[in-house]
């Protein structure tokens, strides 16, 4: 097996840098617009042999070094009480959106197995399959929360730091059953056959880092601790963090003894920068998706820029800093992952 | 005259801490509705006596140590050719959005005298009205740019990033006939009496610090470099620019001999990092507005953690990160200030 991906996360020698790019199975790909066609998201993620598929479908194409399971943040929150859709172009829309502690109470902590064997299946199913490892993934609670609370995707988050700040009580209750649910729900995938997970706290640079320490930071940390035992890489990882890097590193828990910390950066913070910040963990990142649109040349560019911040380092993982967007042409991600393979050869 | 706003500009000791809020005069002022409900957006930008009466509105309530003009940063860009509307819950909507080298070059460079004789003419009013400074402002050509490229607001910015990578002289044309306007029209401003300028970058922190030196730097500092020689105090401000912090700095010139340079950060940013890293510039920020949406007491507790970081520098110039939200209540302001001038005493 391409164990490369691994091997960095353990802050290994590699023959190579890995490379693996958020959202890999998603629009930008033709076989997967026409399978959408048929289905519509939320069958895709609970049919175990579709998602399955769709996870398949970029490796078959590029030179990937892991796979990441095909499905949705939003999944396990209909289990636990949350009456969601995906809506096209729109995103997750909420129908009972949770504002006071009655409705945080009225949300359940799920048991993965039960709720939603279709990932489970779909991560078992994976395995035998795949020659590179295989990543889980869960959204964070704040992130999970920052739908629930608002209702539907938004830019400022306003009614959710409403709720934190004039209601910590209910703030707190929501995001322990969160915390409770991922760190199940991703012990589950472990358990089913992922070999590393990744928590998306994608929305977290909303904050500032003093209402990141308070309202966010004890119950990231709950799931890493819980996470911690397994051994398995995890990857922490948000966007427009620059200021909360080290609270992630925080929440992530000791890069050794229990399985190494992975924290992902997005392109507005430099490698070497966050390198000098952190210290002892892999980083994972961070081209601009936007420059994914452009030309394979400009991709080559800014891609060899990145690996020279990186260089002489161990502990790069090779992605994108954020998802990869639905009108990426094909030929700029095959330039991407051939400039990162070939590199200091 | 009270000068503490101006005192703090250039780093001199003043009694209290100053504070202005951006967006101070707006919908969250039940007076400021009900001119609304008469007048729109636009009529009220262009008729120098509603500029003026509804840039005093915030200080007849509220003791803030600086007025600042009101207007709207698309408002210079109509004469230059820009065809916009602003629509309400929307924002700046452009009919004929410049995605190349052609759209750029039909742009025309203002004399905003002539261009723009009603913003010029309610500075010139304001100036006999008021008893604290005032500041005038421009959008700056990033963010600009943004709005005319996209056509409308947008998150991500992809069709401005996509036009600065794949079209660099187009993209430079377009900036640097915004940044010569905005050049004439802040000087107009301080030629008819303000006595500081703020340049709202407000959408930069989608960039990378890279792509910030090769795409905006230029541009701003052009702005900069003709403002120094007036002396009057210049703010440079975005959001989400905890990694272009040195970047908005340099763009702003040196701090000292031509007047000084004082930079506006988000709530994201801890006021004492900000520090570490700029040494001699002044501060402005950095509230989250919003805090300003939950209660006095938390209003209160936040602003004593902000002054606490800033507790023994000169040069702070208490703001919110961002503008005032248009719910934001009344007396959360009223505490705001009371707590920031009896700060220390």
């Amino acid at each position: 097996m391409n164990d490369r991906f691994l091997r960095a996360c353990r802050r290994e020698p590699v023959d190579r840098t890995p490379i693996w790019l958020m959202r890999q199975a998603g629009r930008y790909l033709p076989e997967y617009r026409t399978l959408r066609e048929k289905y519509d998201m939320l069958t895709m993620c609970r049919t175990p042999e579709l998602a399955v598929e769709v996870t398949l479908q970029p490796l078959r194409r590029f030179d990937l070094d892991a796979a990441i399971l095909f499905s949705d943040i939003m999944i396990p929150l209909a289990a636990m009480g949350v009456d969601f859709n995906i809506v096209e172009s729109v995103g997750p829309v909420v129908a009972n959106p949770v504002r006071d502690q009655r409705g945080a109470d009225a949300l359940r902590v799920i048991e993965p197995e039960r709720a939603v064997p279709f990932v489970i299946e779909a991560v078992r199913l994976l395995r035998r399959e795949l020659r590179v490892p295989l990543i889980g993934f869960a959204g964070a609670p704040f992130t999970l929360a920052s739908y629930i609370v608002e209702g539907k995707p938004s830019r400022e988050l306003l009614l959710t730091k409403k709720l934190l700040h004039c209601d910590p009580p209910a703030w707190h209750a929501l995001m322990d059953k969160l915390a409770q649910t991922i760190a199940a729900y991703l012990l589950a995938q472990i358990r089913a056959g992922a070999q590393a997970v990744q928590l998306f706290d994608s929305w977290v640079g909303v904050l500032s880092p003093r209402d990141y320490r308070e309202f966010v930071l004890p119950h990231s940390k709950k799931i890493f601790a819980a996470l911690a035992p397994t051994g398995v890489p995890r990857i922490h990882f948000g966007t427009g963090t620059a200021t909360l890097l080290e609270l992630l590193k925080e929440a992530g828990g000791p890069a050794t003894g229990s399985g190494p910390a992975v924290i992902g950066v997005d392109w507005r913070v430099p490698l070497d920068h966050a390198w000098e910040r952190l210290g002892d963990v892999a980083l994972q990142g961070n081209l601009d998706p936007a420059v994914m649109l452009t030309s394979p040349d400009s991709v080559e560019q800014h891609a060899h820029e990145i690996l020279a911040q990186a260089h002489g380092r161990r502990g790069h993982i090779f992605n994108l800093g954020h998802g990869v967007l639905p009108n990426t042409p094909l030929e700029n991600v095959e330039r991407l992952i051939e400039v990162v393979h070939s590199h200091g050869k």
